[in-house]
């Protein structure tokens, strides 16, 4: 078992297989992948190196494959030429080790589109997509937009149901009618809470699909999501070790298993997942388990205090002495 | 210790010494102040009998006051006459025992003083007031809002900093305004999250001033509001014999075991507090402890569906049996 | 005075016959409804008699119906009691003459329902109810509620669709479901731009169901709507007669006129109905009629200053002195 | 008189000078200055010939400057590739006549600085910035990405306040302080309403400095706007002709006669600004007026429908034919 002394959630667990995962134009996808950070250089250039010890350590920490450019990616902050860098230096470090996901949500269609078939280009196998913002937002233009987006590139998608990034909630009828109706689109990365809930709700009204569904919040919710018929976690807790864990206890039955390693561990993923400075958090530890040489995020983003730098001290340090399986 | 066997957290927890609280015009509070539900029979009448059990039951967990007619009382859904009523059978159960702090928010800086007349009229020893709910508000007129029902009535102010409640988001600067200007609003009920952040920012310029701040959020970041210099927990969450414990030993400056407490038992608090559903989860909560006859909530409200309960189940087993210190 | 020729705005346009409205459980509601003011004396109490000079002034106007606790009715800064007040003192005055159309919107279905029920026996003809505000709100809750309010008052339910009350917009789609399930509820209050284009989309989708529309928000695209297929106009805009004219001659197949009315008489419709100052617009619109005494709002709502009192003496003598049809 | 005949507002005005634009580091801003649409082809790409023929009608209309990359250009629907070409093909068209301000809003301050030095270099005389996007922002966070942005680049800055870009709307306060602080930045496109009522505000808390405020919202609220003190209006407007008579006329003093032409025209610019519809029906009347070749926006945008499209062509013929001075 891969946590089973103090210091291991700084080390590659036992290995975990995920021959299961299948990377076609319909691939299910399931397990864990983790959401990749964006690192800077101090001076807030890209820093590719730090993103490939990223890289390696998560692979270390056994995850089933990566989503490059998401929120936690610090997406929105990074022009376009940016965007091709770093997604072509995770694939190329990947190296189809495992599948990699690209965020490519865009406020139009056409822009969407684009940055779909770049993904594609450059090697992703699936994009990760929200629905756009825009004025007067509704289900019909929501499902639209997938199906356009499907009929325009063969990649699968992952339908990101994250609202702040839209400022629309999708129903379960509208996740459930997109799976319907748009067959590369049948994954979510359900961000809508409460999540576990929801989950049950869009897979009673799929019934008879094969639609996967990640969650996503750091983990906060991991377990109950899987006990609802989650197929994963797609988010970037910097510990994807312990959510590798879960899943695979969970997975070989073990329950009660993956559940005491959940409820030691998510003290940890939900301090790390506070709105506003979450993704300062993450980067921090990432400095800490060292893989990035900057914690800086790009600005405006949230600076962490020496309060929250003490809070993130005692949590890590209780986390990892005193949460024994 | 309190929790040293399976079934304490069904108990009362060792006495706990609460003779700081000095109730005031110019009060100031802090500890554990319990948020009441308001329970309904299955009719969906005001069940006064259940609601008695319930403060029977936190006043058994050590709770330091009351707070009634908040968001987890369901006040957006009960009428004046029902509100007079449930404050009424709080004031008169509690008999002195502990204070009684009354939600009085409005709409209307009107309503709102004729709300904390009641309230004072009925025994209460503060009025929790949020901002109110208002097309193109802002910062001057929500000092102002305060400022006049200060200025209308005698009784100590707490400030209700939870954006859903009326859309608007106060910044520090904001709050530590209204402290400096209203000396009746110097206690805040700090839900705005970061809240261990926005706890030290409000702090920092409020130096001097005997400004108290109640974390909330169901304990979700409970230890770490107290780090930031955070006075105690005002929340709803159905075992407050935790809260009151941890509150207990972090001010002992028993730092370690309070946090080891927390880490502890915040899945179940983060379990309890899941966005649409968490009233409904409390509810039933309390209906296990034995003190609610019918844990529904009214409509329109989220109810619980079979995986929800199963994972309540989970939780609830796992924070009882495995969780000890 | 200024605008003492110009007579159209001050008096009541040549007779138009409101026949056509017939009150009945499942009545149709049409042509101009206004939504009447609260007025408040100086030091903020209800006033009454300003109340009945506001209802005899509309009726000279022509108006075929009132609406009373309605957003420009300030009904969020009413008690109960004021809300009961207000009512029977609408309902009284009117006295038959035209229907009388009652807010009851109220957080909880139990609360709206209890609102409705004192609606209907104080001789309400019809409810006016936006879906509630919740926490996670989506079609199912909104369609079931207003089932649910039907099911338990045999009263009309005007739909309000003003998205800023609930936080929630209704998709056309949602409104035809409402239509279709719910026949008390087949009239809509449509406030949510485009109105014209949206009146559009419900008419196309409740196709063969007497769905009657009314256009709100001033009345600011009331020629689009009625072009549209809409039914009349429920606001409250303080020179109804205005609006009575314009629908008028709409019916009688006078389109040209019609327009040309309107567009003389838009631009005071416009200025009146300016976010978060608009109220009060109203109010001194009002008083400068003679029909209240004082033009104050509840606090806390915006106060109009000096340059807003020019620009209002300009609009209204231009559309007194120089926009005769 | 500019409008004398049916045809005229198809037509150039007499001509109007603005030789008091001063185009300099600190310059000030007046006048009218269009917000350009972004023509596309059938195909859905750029259409440089049809945004040049968009710029000669508009320079004929007398525009004192233009704004390339705003919100009514489509901006957001533009990759940066697009939005390169669209602003050299402004620059290079309008060839030094008026001054063009560049849309340089960003997620991130160093995307946002790296646009504003693309906008420079590529010749423009102002960049036009609204608060980025960011979870949790604040005056603070607003106010330093004003002063990081001008202390990167040499180059007036004009505070968007389009509540809408970002979520958050600035209070007269911070856009006075901004003034204050960020030399750079003291012209206000505002559009947060009630513009003209904030307008006042702002030069209330700004008196002394040459703060410089452009009314928006589709010329809605022009002679509002001029009244309380506003310096131009930028806004897209498909017939800033109108707009230019205006301003003139105010600015000449001859008051009566700018609120006369304003209370004629506005019917048809209030039609023209609809949400969610209004790019469509700009892009409809540019096409109608012969400077578009193909009237479509990106999706996902609204369509119009044909009672839009009546109702365009009704209110276009009134303004036209019976409208006269």
């Amino acid at each position: 078992m891969a946590l089973e002394d103090g210091q291991s959630i700084f080390h590659k667990p036992s290995a975990i297989s995920h021959d299961w995962v299948t990377i076609s134009p319909m691939a299910v996808f399931g397990g864990v992948f983790s959401v990749l950070p964006t690192p800077f250089t101090s001076s807030g250039d890209i820093d590719p190196e730090s993103l490939t010890r990223v890289i390696d350590l998560f692979l270390g920490d056994g995850v089933d494959g990566f989503t490059a450019l998401g929120v936690t990616s610090e997406v929105a902050r990074l022009t376009e030429a940016e965007r091709d860098r770093v997604l072509d230096t995770v694939v190329s470090h990947v190296h189809g080790r495992v599948p990699v996901v690209a965020g490519t949500t865009a406020e139009g269609l056409r822009t969407c589109v684009a940055y779909t078939r770049r993904a594609k280009a450059a090697g992703a196998a699936a994009a990760m997509i929200s629905p756009p913002r825009m004025p007067k937002i509704n289900s019909d233009a929501v499902a639209k937009h997938f199906a356009e987006v499907a009929s325009a590139i063969d990649l699968p998608i992952i339908v990101q149901d994250y609202p702040p990034i839209s400022g629309y909630a999708m129903e379960p009828a509208l996740v459930a009618r997109i799976a319907r109706d748009v067959p590369a689109a049948r994954t979510i990365k359900l961000e809508d809470p409460p999540t576990p809930f929801k989950t049950s709700r869009i897979l009673e009204q799929t019934n008879g699909l094969d639609v996967r569904i990640f969650g996503g919040l750091g983990g906060v919710f991991l377990l109950e999501e899987l006990m609802a018929g989650a197929a994963g976690a797609m988010t970037g807790f910097a510990f994807p070790a312990i959510l590798v864990q879960i899943v695979a206890l969970f997975r070989a039955g073990r329950i009660d298993e993956a559940a005491d390693v959940f409820y030691r561990k998510v003290p940890l993923m939900r301090f790390e997942f506070q709105e506003g400075i979450g993704m300062a958090i993450r980067k921090e530890v990432l400095r800490r388990r060292g893989a990035i040489a900057d914690a800086g995020i790009r600005a405006p983003g949230g600076r962490l205090d020496d309060q929250t730098l003490l809070a993130l001290d005692r949590v890590l340090d209780w986390t990892v002495l005193k949460s024994e399986v």
